[in-house]
C-alpha cells in the first residue's frame, strides 16, 4: 500500500480514454492497470460504473483478475440526481455494487453550471453533495469529490465553489480535487485559488488539471507548492482535447526534481518500458519528444558538443536517462563529428581506429549531402559502418535486375506487379510479386525469391514506409528518400534509400532492411 | 515593424531544425520564414551562417527571395574563438556577411562548460563576448545574446553567470537571452532566477527554454511574469529532445490570457492554418493534441453535455477557438464547417445555397475521413465545389487506362516509361513518355497526349511533389497522400489525391492539376 501522505491518482481508464481514437476493451483497461500498479501509483480511477457497461464489467472483473501490490481501485460517479435521495439512486448503487474501496464523486462548483447543465437550485446541488458523499460513507467506502470546472466557477463565484469543498469535506470526503475542466488556466492564477481553498476551507485538496494552455504539468506542480497533496493525471497525457495532466511527467518532476518519495526507485527506472507498453495497448503511437520517456528525450544531434559529452554526459542532459530507463543516445547527423561517430561505433559494439571513424565520418556526410538521413535509419548506419571498417557487410544475394508495372485497366482497377532476377548461394533466381502498390508488389517478389534459401525472413515484417521529397523547387536535382521501418519478433530497424526515382529509393532501402534482418537473425554470409 | 518594447524570436531555422528526423531544405526554410512572418512574429533566426553551408545559402536567397513584412532575419552564430580577434575569426565574418540586421550569439555561461567545451579560462570567455559583441555593433549590427546552460550555470556559479549578462550588455548586446539548455528546469526556480538576472544586472533579458520537464511554456510565462521581454521558441514546439517551447502556444497564451499585443488578430486568427501549413513543409505529422491549434484542441465528445454546450459554448471551452482559427469539433457539421465552406466559395466566386455547401461540407468529410486534405490543395477543393454545386467541373478528357513500367536493368540503369490511353475531343489518344521516375513519366505522357490539342498545357509545369504514408501502422488500411503544387506564368495551384497505391494517388492529382491548369487558362469544356 502507498503512502496516503501524498496521493498519486491515475485516471487514464476513465478521463484518458476520453481521448479521440481511443477505444479501450475490459482486457485493455486490466492490462493497463496491472502497469500502472507496476508502477506504484496509489489509485487507479477503473471507469464509470453503472453508466457505461464496460466499466461495470472492468470493475466485476477486476474483483478475480486484478492482484494490485500498490494501488487501490477508485469508482468514477456523479452526486445523487436533483430531488431524490442517494441511497435510492440507481447510478449511486452501481458505485456501491462496483466495490471499489474507492469512490469518486464528480460535483458542480461553478454556480452556472448548476444552473445550465443540472437544471437545479445551488443549495439543492450542495445537498446532493452532503448526501451522496455521507451515505457513501456510511457504506464503508472512502470519499473523494472531483469538484468540476472549480476554477472557472472560482472566478464566476468564489464563495459558492468555496462552499462545495466545505460540503463535501464536512460531509466526510478525504479529498476534493478541484479540476481545471477547461483545461485553460494558467499557473499563477491558479495557484492562488489552490492557496486560498486550502487556507479558507481546511480541507485535503487535490489537483486535476488538462493541457488546453499547454500548462497540465506546470499547473499540478503549482498546485502541489500551493498545498495541494493529490495529484491526477493520465498515463503519456492521454485525454480528451488537448489531453491531461501527463501524469509519467509529473512523477518524474516530483521524485527527481522535489525530493517527493512517490513510487519505489526501481519502479520509476521502468517508467519507459510502461510507458510504451501501454502505448502499444492503447495503439497509440508514442510521442517520440514525451519528456523523460519519448524515444528522442535524450537524444542529441549536435555534433559540436560530442567531444565535451564524452567527458560529462551529466551537462548535456537535465537527469540521468538510466532513472526512467531511457538512454542517451547520440544521432548521426551532417553536423556529426568523429566523436559522435565513434560513441555511435561503441554503443553497436564496435571499436573504430581514429582512420576508421574519419573514413565513416567522410562517408556519411558524403551521403548526407545527397539527401541520406542516419539518424532515422540505425540499420543503414551500422551496415555503412560494417562497409567502412572491413568487410564486414555480408552479401547474402545480389541483384542482377528488378522491374515493376504498375497498371489502371480501362475497368478501373489499378493492379501492380513485380519482378526481381537475384544471385544467391550459387543460384540464379527469378520471382514475381503483386501488391497494394510498387513497393509492396517489390516486396513480394523479394520473399518469394528469398524465402526458401532465407526462412527465417518469414518473421521479417515492413511495417512502416515513409517519403519524403528533398528539393522539390522546380524540378531540377529533386531527389526521393525512403525510410523503411522492418520487425521481427525481436525489434524493430529502418533502412533509408534516396534516388531521384522514388522505386529505386525504395528497393535500396528494401534491400538493406532484408540483408540487416538476416544480419540479426544470426545468418553469416553464403 | 513589430513593436519592439516586446520580442517575439522564432527559432524554427535553427534550433527547431535540432529536431530528430527533421531535415529542411534551403527552399523549405524561406516558406518556413514566410509563415512566421504572415503570423507576424517580430524575429526569424534563421541559422548558423558559415558553419552550416545549407545556412550560408540561406541567407544569401533570403535578400532577393524575402520580403518581410514584420520580422527582421536574426543570424545566429558563436563568440569568436579563443586566442585570436573578433575581426579574424571566419565564423564572425560570416555572420557579417550573412547581411542579416540581427546577430544572436551563444555565450558560454555556466563555468564548467567554459572549462570543458571551451577548454579556456573563465576571464578569457568574458573577453570573447566583449570582444565579438563590440565588434559587431561597430558593424552596424544590433546584437542578442544567447547565454547557455545559464540556469545550471547559475546553481553553479550564480556570480559567474550574472557576470556574463552583465558583460554582453555593457559591449552593446540589446538582450541577454537566458537558455535553459537542458530543459531541465521548473517554473518556481526559472522565475526566481531571471528576477535575480533583471535585478542585479540591469540588462535586457529574454528566455529561451526546452520542454525536458514538460514546462518549457509554463517556464517561459513564468520568465515573462519575473521581468523578461523577450520570448523564443519554435513552431509547434519543434526541436532537440523534448522539443523547444512551442512559441504558437506561448503567443496564444500570452495574447489572450494575458492581454499582451504581440501579433495582429487577424493574423492570430490563421494560427491554425499556419501551424498546419508549416507541418506540410516539414512532413512532421501534425500532433492532434497540439494547445489552441490541434484538431483535437476543440473536440468535444457530445452526450451529456451537449445541450448545456449548445445553449453557452463558453462554458465548455478555454478560450473562443475562432480567435485562433481553430473550430469546436462537435459543431463542425451543422454551423461552422458549412460557415466556413460558404466562405470560402464566397472567396473563389461561388455563393452558396444552404442545400449546397451543406452537401459539400458533407463531401469534404466523407473524403477527409479518407485522407484527403483540402487545406493544403486549394484547387482540389475548387474542382469539388464545382462538382458538388452543379456541371461546373469541365472534363477536358478522359482517361481509359494508364501503365507505368519502372526497372533496374542488369547494367544498374534505372528507367521509367509511362503510356496513357485518353479520350479528347473526340479522339482517342495512346501517348508514352520517359521520365527520371514513374510520376514524371506519367506527367510526360500527358503532356504528349494532350498538348496538340491544348497549346496552352505548355506554360504548366509540375513544380512541388509531396508524399505522406497515413496510419503506417502493420501496413493494414495505410494509404499514401501525394500533394502536387503545378505553376503557370501566373502561378501555382495545389491538388491532393490519396490511394493505397501511390502511383493511382500520383495520378489522381495530376490529372486534376492538368484539368485546373486548363481552366486558369479560360479554355472551356469542349
Amino acid at each position: 500500500m502507498a503512502d496516503d501522505r501524498f496521493h498519486v491518482y491515475d485516471t487514464t481508464l476513465r478521463d484518458g480514454a476520453q481521448q479521440e481514437g481511443l477505444n479501450l476493451t475490459v482486457a485493455d483497461k486490466l492490462a493497463i492497470a496491472r502497469y500502472l500498479d507496476r508502477l506504484g501509483v496509489g489509485f487507479i480511477e477503473g471507469g464509470w460504473p453503472g453508466a457505461n457497461p464496460k466499466d461495470t464489467e472492468f470493475f466485476r472483473r477486476a474483483r478475480t483478475e486484478l492482484d494490485l501490490k500498490h494501488a487501490q481501485l477508485a469508482a468514477f460517479g456523479s452526486t445523487r440526481r436533483p430531488g431524490m435521495k442517494a441511497a435510492d439512486d440507481p447510478l449511486v448503487a452501481a458505485l456501491r455494487e462496483s466495490e471499489a474501496p474507492v469512490v469518486t464523486l464528480v460535483a458542480k462548483s461553478h454556480d452556472r453550471h448548476v444552473e445550465l447543465a443540472l437544471r437545479t437550485t445551488l443549495e439543492e446541488n450542495l445537498e446532493m453533495i452532503r448526501d451522496t458523499v455521507s451515505h457513501l460513507r456510511a457504506e464503508g467506502r472512502r470519499v473523494f469529490l472531483d469538484a468540476e470546472h472549480f476554477f472557472d466557477g472560482y472566478r464566476s463565484n468564489p464563495a459558492y465553489a468555496l462552499e462545495v469543498i466545505r460540503t463535501a469535506a464536512e460531509a466526510g470526503a478525504d479529498v476534493v480535487a478541484l479540476c481545471d475542466t477547461n483545461g485553460g488556466m494558467l499557473p499563477d492564477e491558479l495557484a492562488d485559488v489552490v492557496h486560498e481553498a486550502v487556507t479558507a476551507t481546511g480541507a485535503r485538496i487535490g489537483i486535476h488539471c488538462h493541457d488546453d494552455s499547454g500548462c497540465a504539468v506546470a499547473n499540478t506542480l503549482a498546485a502541489v507548492k500551493a498545498g495541494a497533496t493529490h495529484v491526477q493525471g493520465c498515463a503519456n497525457g492521454y485525454g480528451e482535447r488537448s489531453g491531461n495532466a501527463n501524469l509519467f511527467t509529473v512523477v518524474a518532476n516530483l521524485q527527481l526534481k522535489r525530493g517527493y518519495d512517490l513510487v519505489p526507485p526501481e519502479s520509476l527506472r521502468e517508467l519507459t518500458h510502461i510507458a510504451h507498453a501501454i502505448s502499444e495497448i492503447t495503439n497509440v503511437t508514442p510521442n517520440s519528444h514525451q519528456p523523460y520517456v519519448g524515444v528522442s528525450a535524450f537524444a542529441h544531434k549536435a555534433g559540436l558538443h560530442a567531444s565535451a559529452i564524452k567527458v560529462d554526459p551529466m551537462l548535456y542532459q537535465h537527469i540521468d536517462p538510466a532513472l526512467v530507463g531511457n538512454d542517451m543516445r547520440m544521432l548521426v547527423s551532417d553536423m556529426a563529428g568523429r566523436a559522435s561517430v565513434e560513441l555511435k561505433g561503441r554503443a553497436l559494439g564496435y571499436e573504430l581506429t581514429r582512420e576508421q571513424s574519419t573514413a565513416l565520418v567522410e562517408r556519411v556526410k558524403e551521403l548526407e549531402a545527397q539527401g541520406y538521413t542516419f539518424e532515422a535509419a540505425d540499420a543503414s548506419f551500422e551496415l555503412l559502418l560494417r562497409d567502412t571498417v572491413g568487410e564486414l557487410r555480408p552479401r547474402y544475394f545480389t541483384v542482377e535486375s528488378w522491374r515493376v508495372i504498375v497498371e489502371r485497366r480501362p475497368d478501373g482497377e489499378v493492379v501492380s506487379e513485380a519482378t526481381v532476377k537475384l544471385n544467391a548461394k550459387g543460384e540464379r533466381i527469378i520471382a514475381t510479386g503483386e501488391g497494394n502498390g510498387p513497393v509492396n508488389a517489390l516486396d513480394k517478389a523479394v520473399r518469394v525469391a528469398l524465402e526458401r534459401l532465407y526462412p527465417e525472413l518469414a518473421a521479417v515484417e515492413l511495417i512502416d514506409y515513409k517519403v519524403r521529397i528533398l528539393e522539390g523547387s522546380h524540378g531540377t536535382g529533386a531527389v526521393t528518400r525512403v525510410l523503411i521501418t522492418s520487425s521481427d519478433t525481436d525489434g524493430e530497424w529502418s533502412t533509408v534509400g534516396v534516388d531521384e526515382n522514388i522505386i529505386e529509393a525504395s528497393w535500396q532501402a528494401l534491400e538493406q532492411a532484408v540483408t540487416y534482418g538476416l544480419l540479426r537473425a544470426g545468418r553469416t554470409a553464403p
